[in-house]
């Protein structure tokens, strides 16, 4: 290739239907980052021939580098090979050696049917093509090249074989002729904090004073689990874009600090993990309304089972009542969502567990069950540690789901917050 | 309008850095096929006035119709409206009505701290453009036509506030002008069986025989939670569509009957709670490898209390002895992954818990833990229900979450199975 921008066309009806979410695009627009190519337009085009060779035309002419996925399979709806194979003046040829691998796969998968014979025109490949050999499944992947450095790299649209023919064939060739400018991001998560808020703590201009080799922007990213702050430099070099990173995080972090987690894709469950590890800490967790969502985010980080014993998903209050202890009369006077049945949660399965800090959460993640006092989103998390209990009532906005992920990220921020005092 | 051929261009540079996954595509292809517009195409262009305008302009030439997401709130490089102002020839112009409201919001928001004059931006709107009330945001959509037909809606980026939006005001506006055809589908969900295996039992047309008002076509669509298979009608009137897809459903259910746990998006774990509730069972869980994520699945679905009790969450062996009366012999001559002890997670669980049926897993999860004989991905399965006792051991491919998905997958239809035997 000649230049650095690339286009992406991805190719399918079920994009266009809105069946599918398009993570492909996302994905590989990250991945060329990463080797300094620029992802300066994402197409989606259906199915028919015409308009894959009409759009696929159109983003040879703009940037003379083109990735499509999609329409590699073996039914009659993938007319991609052939349609591409036309704006290069290609004949389309059987190639003998990547039917023997097709037929090879199929043996090995259904040793007792016949091949398909719609099969035979995952053969048939541009002439003069490079193919990309697809180790995750049947479509090979091409690509077309021409003697004035325009090409079409032709990846599969099944994620998993598309990333493993990315990564291992496509990127590879594609290395060769990068110059050394990358974009690289890294993100600083927050949580416990608004994003107005984290926006006026930063103020107009955080990284005004900030001495970088390279121009670092911020963007902000609220979810229901906080907000990120992402920060990205584009066109770098890499060592200065690692260093305009590092000291751009720096500074940011000096503002912000104790709302600041983790960074890049680290959850908060792995960071509250890590703190307990570091005090020798043992974690048990009671659940009502998040129903087992905590200890699941615990236990999805893998290792986690040398600080997390496990816990009691108490939906019901004879649960509460039968496997934490917590006593009729707390339960009568202050209601299943109080943080004193929260208190006596955390302290009831601390004690059943034998860990030395444990969490629990109750409250009502709707969209029934609030009154006015306690209403949907009213939810009460106590913490019981060796220094002692705390127990705090929240106002978790959005609907089940967010009110379930907010309540989970509200309770392991306190353990944080307790395990390392800021 | 005048056609029923809509294009969207998503404009943003986080997308085309693939920091942010575009949802907003699909969601709205999906509701515009509801009211019988056919999306043809989507662009993604970073946010460059240059790029957002020439997008809009092809977009436009091919269909008359736009919609963008993107590039509309308060900071300087959302240059959208302005862009797509200049192709319609119109002038920006301040609109006191836009600023009171956003001026107002902002007051409720943040009554302490001054409007910020960058905001003042949010309130330039095309001449003759009408207004799109943002509910769920500050900046204001936009919608612009002129004397052919052609328009150019744009809307917020932010998730919500598109969904909002796209819902509460351009939909209702668009639909007085669509013919009366829609796009419309339905899924089949089944799990237990690959899906090769699913295509071999429906062969190369089971929908051959079907007698309908307009053709279906089938999509195959697997994940960690089984095949699901998609129905799709595209360009009928709704009352075709729907007798269309009915008859289709029907014939395919009749194929893999065994299999089928429910349609469109229902979850099994909303599908088995349904079944416990007719059979007024109740239910508890015990969990290790999956940690929680079995309860977080059932207590996801709202009004799970009145079958959901809750569970123990038993991811260390010492739990497993204490809270559910694992014996120390079955641990030791079995091992913590066995049906045997899987077996007894289940009826401890189901004791402690007083309900009538319950499930167990025990599993490694990976990616460390697994032995020649007990790989990564070795998962026992137990239920205890007044039938009796069933346990199973299963073989589960992919990733640690992939693992954990699979497994409470399993379980879930163990449960379905015995309830509703098939």
């Amino acid at each position: 290739m000649k230049g650095s921008k690339v286009e992406l066309v991805t190719i399918g009806d079920e994009l266009l239907l809105g069946f599918t979410v398009n993570s492909n695009a996302a994905y590989i627009s990250r991945e060329l980052g990463k080797i300094g190519l620029e992802m300066v337009r994402h197409t989606t085009v259906s199915d028919k021939a015409s308009e894959i060779r009409a759009a696929v035309h159109e983003a040879l002419t703009r940037t003379g580098a083109v990735i499509t996925t999609g329409g590699l399979g073996p039914t009659s709806d993938d007319l991609t090979k052939p349609a591409i194979a036309e704006l290069f003046g290609r004949r389309m040829v059987f190639d003998q050696a990547v039917f023997d691998g097709i037929a090879k796969r199929w043996a090995s998968l259904f040793p007792s049917r016949p091949f398909p014979s719609t099969n035979r025109g995952q053969a048939e490949i541009p002439e003069g093509a490079t193919i990309l050999v697809n180790r995750h499944g049947s479509a090979p992947g091409i690509l077309l090249e021409d003697a004035d450095g325009r090409f079409v790299a032709m990846l599969p649209g099944v994620p998993r074989e598309m990333r493993g023919m990315l990564g291992e064939e496509l990127l590879k060739i594609l290395k060769r002729g990068a110059a050394d400018r990358v974009v690289l991001s890294k993100t600083i998560r927050t949580t416990g904090i608004g994003e107005s808020a984290l926006a006026e703590v930063l103020g107009t201009d955080p990284l005004g004073d900030v001495r970088v080799d390279a121009p670092v922007s911020l963007a902000f990213l609220p979810s229901a689990y906080g907000a990120d702050l992402r920060l990205t430099v584009r066109g770098a070099s890499r060592s200065a874009a690692e260093r305009s990173l590092d000291a751009a995080a720096l500074k940011l972090r000096e503002h912000i600090a104790p709302y600041v987690y983790a960074e890049d894709d680290t959850d908060l469950a792995a960071a509250v993990l890590d703190l307990c590890r570091a005090r020798r800490a043992t974690l048990a967790v009671a659940e009502s309304c998040t129903g087992g969502m905590l200890g699941q985010r615990l236990t999805s980080v893998a290792g986690s089972s040398d600080v997390f014993f496990g816990g009691v998903i108490a939906y019901q209050n004879e649960i509460k009542r039968g496997l934490l202890d917590v006593r009729t009369t707390t339960l009568e006077t202050h209601g299943a969502v109080s943080v004193e049945v929260a208190a006596e949660m955390a302290s009831g399965v601390r004690r059943r567990l034998g860990t030395t800090a444990a969490v629990a959460i109750t409250g009502i993640a709707g969209p029934g069950g609030g009154t006015p006092e306690k209403p949907v989103g009213f939810v009460c998390i106590a913490l019981d540690l060796d220094a002692g209990q705390t127990s705090k009532a929240f106002r978790m906005i959005g609907d089940r789901e967010e009110i379930r992920i907010r309540s989970t990220q509200a309770a392991l921020d306190m353990l944080r917050r307790a395990l390392q005092p800021v």
